[in-house]
């Protein structure tokens, strides 16, 4: 386990008072099949279920009951034959000990357990695995009443989104593995080379020194496709490569790190003015992080220096903070600025991003761009965010928007036809917000013109 | 798609032919969530599904009508916000056209096409993805019912067993890529690297050259462990390291080799041994599997071979046809020669092994290590199968079976105590069974020992 067994003692107690009532009720991840029963994909364990155990094997349900007290680990040990499979394993009882639960049961106890709790609350989260709708189903709570419970949300987000420094220096290791991994992909980055190849490449690293990727690669000439998978074809001279991923730790922390690169060594000045631009939104958003400024504002700064320097082009015109306000920026960046990283890439995303990013001050927005933002409340000391801003030309997109009339005031959309097969930039690397600014985690990952072309010139 | 498209429509006209009546249904798979809803595991399509359609894509739903002929593919198009993330897409209605289907429909139309058949017999394969499970009770199907066809699943066995042309090829494409899998964990087999360091690299290769691993790579010091997972621990000097793992193409064609390398360099003479054994028992499969012979047989004789080289180096004794007969040898043995291999790397496990590997002639064994074996009939021509004996000493199964004083009459347990440390030694090939015997598909990866140590001492 990752913490001492009273560090999760401590969150289960925690979690336990915020409640206050009922019955909380945490399912751990099972095997998920990739193409038959017996093949699975890695196993990869709940993030909220190994925060508040550690426990980092498949099978498992905890219960802890607010009232009593009482922590009851519900699992299957296994059977001589399965141990010529699987090697020996820890019994139940002794994954309980271990994570301060009072006792173990079997799964099958589950339903008994859930008889004897008829009418009490039970507080559960989000579930995003099939398999768990279906026990919840089976255990007597029809598909239509599987409701998560929002004081069980919002104790999870409290605890889970400001990171200790156990936490974070283990977030700074996945950060490390980041840094070998675009690196080496900047390093492969030449004609002729495929993307798969490359992407293949990288995860493979990421598989080495630690769980995996943190997510499927993003690695493509394509950069305007915001979640574009790598493709067999090779890469080109004169285009650019964007290469958008991470790793998890064996411990499950990530990393989540974007580089963009020339593919012929060197930007072209229509590339290296877009990318600069790119460079300053990175920068700024690092200059002014901190505790206490909202993360909606942040993102907003740096749309707004995007929009400046789309205008010095010629490809935006008009008052810029007008445009900002009005969301023309987004034809170019209708993405956010940035995200909590932590045991998940999207730290808590399934938890609901209005509970993890919004409050009762910063609400979601409905407008194009800004709506993809996936937090914009004020930021605390001990958040990890990503800064990626990022600018693009998708053809679907403005010829969606011309068609329509949008923006025409901001947008000089002549222009912008003739960068139809430009592609996309993003830049991202990953921050803590520190007691009065922010700091980059992780090793120093080349972004900034000089330091790129020069590595690749000396590849 | 893999296949020209005439391929498609005259393999969905043949099944509609051998289900004679009522409506088939094939579900194409989903993305399935890793930790949360929107980060998912890479995309893996139903082998059967994509056998039948060709079609490598999440969301569809194929109907096809044995009565009427009428094909059709279910499926949603995505919006112009998809396309920001996404990129372009064909359309459900080109992706139909493209594989043969009649028409297309969005997949809200299921719930009326399921209602229309209402009295009819639906033809499905087994589920194993859960959210497969919950569509199909929604659509009426509840959950103890929904029972698999098994005249349906007879005709896939028959259609995806024998390999064409094109098949065997694109599998002697994913054994190439196995041929650098295990040739680079062979050089990297060094006291103080890491299980994990090793599998993760594989795992890359496999990435980078193709669709991936076609399973998650065993790699372990203890190969007396059958699915051991790599771990963070490193290589000692003295011990083996057993490498099972196999590629997908992009196609979805697999490979599936073990090797067993000596970490020092050099093989102790008691490894050598018990690896020539295994070696033996390899070989004498390749020599013996031809079209007509049951593949059971060749088990028993590759069982046989282990029984009396054991029995050579004292750790059985007796008859040794009588130790076969008896299941003694399956202590050392406990699991099958090998399997079918296709598309999934146990090739239609997920149909049930009862109609992929046996038949009324043949039928499975319910003894220890027999009942192991995934195929037990007759070999055909096209067939592609893994040749794979092993030879293990796994400590919780010698103390479980000297405790119940099993087969005393052919183990000389006193000697097989002094073998609880050696761990297990498993060779694995795959072999295409042609008209008069059997061939190995693939580039050679070295397995005598005198290769073996050669390519070691060159590293």
């Amino acid at each position: 386990m990752f913490f001492p067994k009273d560090v999760y003692c401590s969150r289960q107690a925690q979690l336990m008072a915020a409640c206050g009532d009922g019955v909380i009720c945490l399912f751990g991840n099972n095997e998920s099949p990739f193409n038959y029963p017996a093949n699975c994909y890695p196993f990869r364990q709940d993030s909220t279920f190994l925060y508040f155990t550690g426990l980092n094997l498949p099978g498992l349900v905890a219960v802890f009951d607010c009232q009593s007290g009482e922590r009851t680990l519900f699992g299957d040990d296994i059977s001589v034959e399965d141990v010529v499979w699987m090697g020996e394993q820890p019994s139940v009882a002794e994954l309980a000990k271990a994570s301060g639960f009072d006792k173990a049961q079997p799964l099958s106890a589950l339903a008994a357990c859930f008889a004897q709790m008829a009418g009490r609350t039970l507080h559960h989260m989000p579930l995003y695995r099939h398999d768990h709708r279906i026990l919840l189903h089976e255990l007597g709570v029809a598909f239509d009443k599987q409701q998560p419970s929002l004081v069980l949300i919002k104790a999870v987000v409290d605890m889970r989104a400001v990171k200790s420094t156990q936490e974070i220096d283990e977030i700074e290791k996945a950060c490390a593995i980041g840094h070998e991994m675009h690196t080496t992909a900047m390093r492969l980055c030449q004609p002729g080379r495929t993307e798969l190849e490359i992407a293949g490449t990288i995860a493979g690293i990421a598989a080495a020194r630690g769980a995996g990727v943190s997510f499927q690669p993003i690695l493509t000439m394509h950069g305007e496709i915001q979640h574009g998978a790598p493709t067999a074809n090779a890469l080109q001279a004169g285009r650019l490569m964007l290469c958008d991923s991470g790793a998890e730790t064996l411990n499950h922390y990530c990393s989540d790190h974007t580089r963009t690169t020339p593919i012929s060594g060197k930007f072209t000045t229509r590339q290296r003015d877009i990318y600069q631009a790119v460079v300053d939104a990175h920068d700024h958003a690092i200059a002014v992080a901190r505790p206490g400024i909202k993360w909606r504002d942040v993102h907003l700064a740096a749309a707004t220096i995007i929009a400046q320097r789309l205008k010095d082009v010629g490809l935006m015109r008009g008052n810029v903070d007008d445009a900002v306000a009005a969301g023309a920026h987004a034809l170019f960046f209708p993405h956010g600025l940035g995200h909590m990283m932590g045991m998940d890439v999207h730290d808590m995303e399934g938890l609901g991003q209005r509970y993890v990013g919004f409050d009762d001050e910063v609400q979601p927005s409905t407008q194009f761009g800004l709506a993809a933002l996936r937090c914009g409340r004020r930021l605390q000391e001990g958040w990890v965010m990503t800064d990626e801003p990022g600018i693009y030309f998708i053809p679907a997109l403005i010829d969606d928007w011309r068609n329509r009339g949008l923006h025409k005031e901001f947008i000089n959309y002549d222009l912008v036809e003739t960068y139809r097969d430009f592609g996309g930039i993003r830049l991202e690397d990953d921050i803590l917000i520190t007691a009065d600014g922010c700091r980059v985690l992780g090793p120093h990952i080349p972004y900034h013109v000089d330091e790129v072309e020069a590595l690749l010139a000396n590849r």
